[in-house]
């Protein structure tokens, strides 16, 4: 994917603070945690302990709060399989898999500029 | 733009955690103020209060703070100029004004899913 032209770089530019889709935007990745579930998630539908694994072990009260706000949001389901123990699954809802552009370009970004010890 | 490849989705897909571009990007992009930052930066220059005016008023220490990580990881560059009193300019580096791939990725995303109030 190249990067931006001129005009789209110009439409970033002149958009209004009032309203902007970028703070609409942040009102869903309102931070790293909830951009590292979607992340997860790209990747298929998983279990509360595989997300908790595979994001580091954030607290279970934190990694609850935001799949909640985040299934509010409509970004991912919450689907509880009646089994013995119940099994819980969350997966992306469509809105949620078009966030894969925003997390491409975050990801492009990352690895073309990684971090320097200096 | 078009939305990304099948071969970009698998990408991000297959990214390990470890050390993931995404992850990189949300140590610099790591909220919503230092976000907005960058996209006021992405129209020119600007000055301390000008800044505060455009994003509806943080608090002085907010805006000092994220202005003072923003500028230690390069992303924007902080001048004052010898006058009276002094004038001190921010302004995005090359590094900085990268960024807008991402920024142009969130206003996309927030302006094809506005906020519904049902």
């Amino acid at each position: 994917m190249e990067t931006i032209g001129s005009e789209q770089r110009d439409l970033l530019r002149t958009t209004s603070s009032e309203g902007c889709g970028v703070e609409r935007t942040l009102k869903v990745l309102d931070g790293k945690w909830t951009t590292l579930i979607v992340r997860e998630l790209l990747s298929g539908p998983k279990r509360f302990g595989d997300l908790r694994t595979a994001l580091g072990s954030p607290s279970a009260k934190t990694l609850t709060d935001r799949l909640r706000a985040l299934e509010h949001q409509r970004i991912l389901t919450r689907t509880v399989y009646a089994e013995v123990p119940p099994r819980v699954v969350y997966r992306l809802t469509e809105e949620g898999e078009s966030l894969s552009d925003v997390l491409y370009a975050m990801l492009r970004w990352g690895e073309e500029h990684p971090l320097t010890d200096d």
